[in-house]
């Protein structure tokens, strides 16, 4: 009996790329695709996308109330073809800053090289694939030197930026994706890190050493001595610094893990650690697959989130997770949203002020302790 | 601090039933969907729904492969307003049979009785929904009455019908639509159980006694000696000998519980049971949340179906679970499918051959039998 | 390389069976196990589990509260081996009637006729399976053998049982369980069905056609002329009937599914079809997997139940729901009650009581109506 | 009609507070759990768990096989009570090195400290808590000042420890735990830190800036101009150069999240960056609730990690994920691994030997490059 079974042994490499090439789909704001969110998308999480939807471009997009977004970005999401949706949503200006894991980050720049990566099946021998030298995400397939030449990137990258000491991720994502559009000019329109340097965009990463853009820094440091390092408390004071800045503050978290965390601590740092009460997100929208009942943070509901002043606790109809794969309902989100009579605003371009944005912290901090020993006294 | 929070006290009846009316939305087939499912779903979920939706409207429903497709329901699909999806199919012809829980259609029966659905919040509390006399599935909420003057329509039909002794739930449930036809005329267009009874679709029960239809009978036989009662047995015979008829036999099964396991044991039973070896399924196409890892049939693979002949070990690449909520897959997987070339067939109308189909297996179930005995001797 | 990987071709039958034999294991009351619930489950999860030992050990099972246990069972519980928690709290009074699946008492059958069920392994090659004669459920492997001559067994059993007309399905598996028990001496050990026809302990099932039992009814129907079909009314009325004479009523579902519907429904029979009112379950512990926020029966909670009637709006705090698989957590409750100063009761015997309780049910139903009728007039 | 729902309003902080202290429950290797786990877990996840308990105590813990074990920890585990398990593991010697959230490091403070955590519920009402003062984890509650003073207490070490420039995580933690030792004499046996530094056994943080502890240092930096920084590099080295000495290499997965991937990329780091191939993982334990169909590396099988070289792909019999709450089943493998023969090991104490690992690592790093640069001349 012929068949091609899961697991089905003698696969060449060849046959194991021959899926379609997985490529950046870029929303253009359907508008039957917003009719089927209106009309069909009725209850259940169908229900919960609709009203994601409804708050995300009637509330958080509205200019009146110049909410300051940001995307947290977990799961492999470039990998599954997601980065256009990011990047639209980027040079629309609906996303002001984005905290992502480094794996997103760094295979985001197979994209930029103009790497392939092949649609597949989830149901492959690993053992094979090992052997034939396949590299295997769930579904999505490539060879084992598209890691290797990606490195190769970054490694040349490093000694050519000349940088040196301590910096922010925001700053490392903003210098390479400089050197990427400058390197191969049009990548952003497949590169999420390279349009958001265009697009001002500051890209967060909570786990700097977990990627391998971390494991070559890492790299550099030992083999040549380099003294570049991420320091994390410059990106959690930026992020803190840019949620004080917001009239309003709103959040679309893909997934959680620690970048949804990263995101919603700004506020506790505010108020727990820094003493400047902001009073919590205005806004809160989460597509996720996990669920509230193991008790981890990403399953968390908006609700818990408010007794720990993450969420202002007068918000919570606006607030809304819809239980989905990401790779269905983001793109139905995007569609949504740029199809909306607030489907483009200004840019915020925060990559600028963050200099600036930090200073107003420290100052607001140190207000707030100077005020605190005086009660004291 | 003003705030309308989860289960915050004092909502009235007016209050909870105040959310827009849940009505059947129905797919026309957008190509802007179908541009979204080709081009944008490529990984993860995404691309297991587009692959469903390609593998149904390229193969399942070519007119030369002539499939016999089952549909199979459950979770609480017709109260959160999928029905105009299944009314539209079994139209074009796409669906030639289902299997369903009994909930969805005695839910069916309020919108053909044209009682009003809510959408709502799942974040209420049920203590005053239950003093205000309001029910709740999930986010979908209706006042009590409807409950109360649908089991009252029931009632009715059933002394009104004459039906007495056993009877199948396909018989039962066409009677049923014939009724809802006769006395509420244009109710086709808002009723799955109408509709089906109009297009010839025969619907199956896998656990009759099991719903609020189930329960009316109940009463009918305790309170009124009827002896009217569900058959299971000609609901296992009718959809062997209609699995037995099928060209090719395919499957599209929303969520799992009974009716998934009712539709693929149809299988077994010819091999293990009557003798006949019917070779598996050919298609095999289920939206769930479920997980394999937890051992049910609900969530178990069409693999693992191989291994009971309920799969055609040949036709693996022909199979396919997207893990999302159907309220969100299936509008887009109709959208797709009726959009398609494949959009419209000719219909089977199976509700009228059914003592014809059963009268077949019944014949080549006794030659098994006497090949059998044959073989023995 | 050698290696032994998923899916990894050449297995031949023999090394498929070589896992260890699947045996009932018997919960015998450990202090030790009671002590790590006690002590050291205490949030989350388990959590959640030490509350349902709690409640269940020390309320429901409390003689003074006199609870009625229904015990519900979805899931593949007894191939995993579970049947014999289930055979312990039967012998014990801890449980007073059972809804299941049909598979649940279908495979309970190989443990009676002595047939073996293998340790395997979810990660094999399912058309090697199938072309060895193996049938896989999760891990679980047999010979498809065990299948045809269980099913010869049901055959014989149906004959010689002269079992003729419509009958309940605890009537059914009563009638089964004392064949097991004259046919196969001492089967009562390692059999749920067996045992259960010896505590007096009613068995549903709640999708009667939905099992290899159902199907072998099904063809002594078609084949044998027999007129004996499974009548659900009687199972709908005589659940109900049970509730109603409950001086409290509790459950524990296992799973969810058709099952635990059948057995929740029977408060909503009592008071919206017969005009009963009972007030809801006092006591409901439910040990699942699913998810409340995909909207399904299978996942709803108890709190939901409350707008629907099915659980009493005053007891929320004796009512849990612990999320974990079955085979894990199941083994460790029975443990617990066990163990607990409850853990043995006087047995119900309630298969001897249902026709009287039927009697009972149809008389106060008779006087509901007859008041609604005085009310009206 | 009196109750107490979900949600209803009216709770004071101190009833809030009423639930049973959380202690770290220690297990002590009872024989009963053990005899559970190898007869009564057969299949399903209890077989998953069956399975994963005896890979560790008989082959993961085998003197023999000098494994160097990686205990990786998300979720929030030691609020639930779960430190006690660690500790225990860690004094025996069963674990060698730990990747955890930081929120979990964190935490553990309140109980070196010798604050209350209480047992309570999910189901409570968020805004009523805020205003209360009271934080709420899934259903652990404890009152806000604990933050605060555990904050108080991080930001004094701060100052106290005189640490200033880069440091690993390891070494920033170690620090902690020797100045918990110091001024909490006996805090061993209450906190996970304090033990780590006693039994020499290093805890990194994937995401060190996520975490209170995170931006505790954060404030350091901007508010005392302190020159103090995580420097993710040389966490990466360390992790990779202990996994490099590692005779053989095994994990244990609780969760998944970034530690997950910060633990396994070690490999990958070897030979992708390094140029070293070490050929995988030998040993691989999951528990987790997290599902491989949703794409995620938390959900990832060890089998699609053999495809990037993370698993030796000879190894996959010794591999295996148990979908659980990681606090049942947790408990229950420790329970096991500490009963068994092999219950206890000499500890590594690789604390103390991390310069020492990373200077091998970086020779044999340079000399991989020099042999590569020979080749290519």
């Amino acid at each position: 009996m012929p068949h091609r079974a899961p697991g089905s042994p003698g696969h060449s490499r060849q046959q194991f790329l021959s899926g379609k090439p997985i490529k950046y789909y870029r929303p253009k704001g359907s508008n039957e695709i917003r009719h089927l969110i209106d009309e069909g998308f009725q209850a259940f999480n169908a229900g919960r996308l609709s009203e994601a939807c409804q708050i995300f471009a009637d509330k958080m997009l509205d200019s009146a109330a110049d909410t300051t977004i940001g995307l947290t970005v977990a799961g492999a999401m470039t990998p599954a073809g997601l980065g256009g949706c990011v990047i639209e949503m980027m040079d629309r200006g609906l996303v002001d800053f984005i905290v992502s894991t480094g794996a997103n980050l760094y295979h985001d720049l197979h994209y930029a090289l103009n790497f392939t990566l092949h649609r597949g099946s989830p149901f492959l021998d690993d053992v094979e694939l090992y052997e034939e030298g396949v590299i295997r995400i769930y579904d999505v397939l490539f060879p084992a030197a598209v890691l290797l030449e990606t490195d190769a990137y970054i490694r040349d990258f490093l000694v050519r930026s000349g940088l040196n000491g301590p910096t922010s991720t925001s700053e490392f994502h903003y210098r390479l994706g400089q050197d990427l559009l400058d390197r191969h000019p049009g990548c952003e329109e497949y590169s999420v890190v390279a349009r958001a340097a265009l697009a001002g965009v500051p890209i967060y990463t909570s786990s700097p050493g977990d990627s391998s853009i971390g494991m070559n820094i890492a790299y550099h440091e030992l083999m040549n001595d380099s003294r570049l390092m991420i320091d994390p408390n410059r990106d959690v004071n930026e992020v803190c610094a840019i949620v004080l800045a917001g009239t309003r503050n709103g959040c679309v978290i893909l997934g959680g893990g620690s970048p949804k965390n990263f995101y919603l601590q700004a506020q506790p740092t505010l108020w727990e650690v820094y003493g400047i009460p902001k009073g919590g997100n205005d806004f809160f929208i989460q597509i996720t697959t996990d669920q509230v009942v193991w008790g981890g943070l990403s399953g968390a509901t908006p609700a818990e989130a408010v007794s720990w002043g993450k969420v202002n606790p007068g918000v919570l109809p606006d607030t809304v997770v819809a239980y989905c794969d990401s790779t269905i309902a983001f793109p139905l989100f995007c569609e949504y949203a740029i199809g909306s009579p607030n489907g483009k605003r200004a840019r915020k371009e925060l990559v600028l002020k963050r200099d600036q944005l930090v200073a107003d912290l420290a100052r607001e901090a140190k207000a707030a302790q100077n005020k605190k020993v005086e009660v004291k006294t």
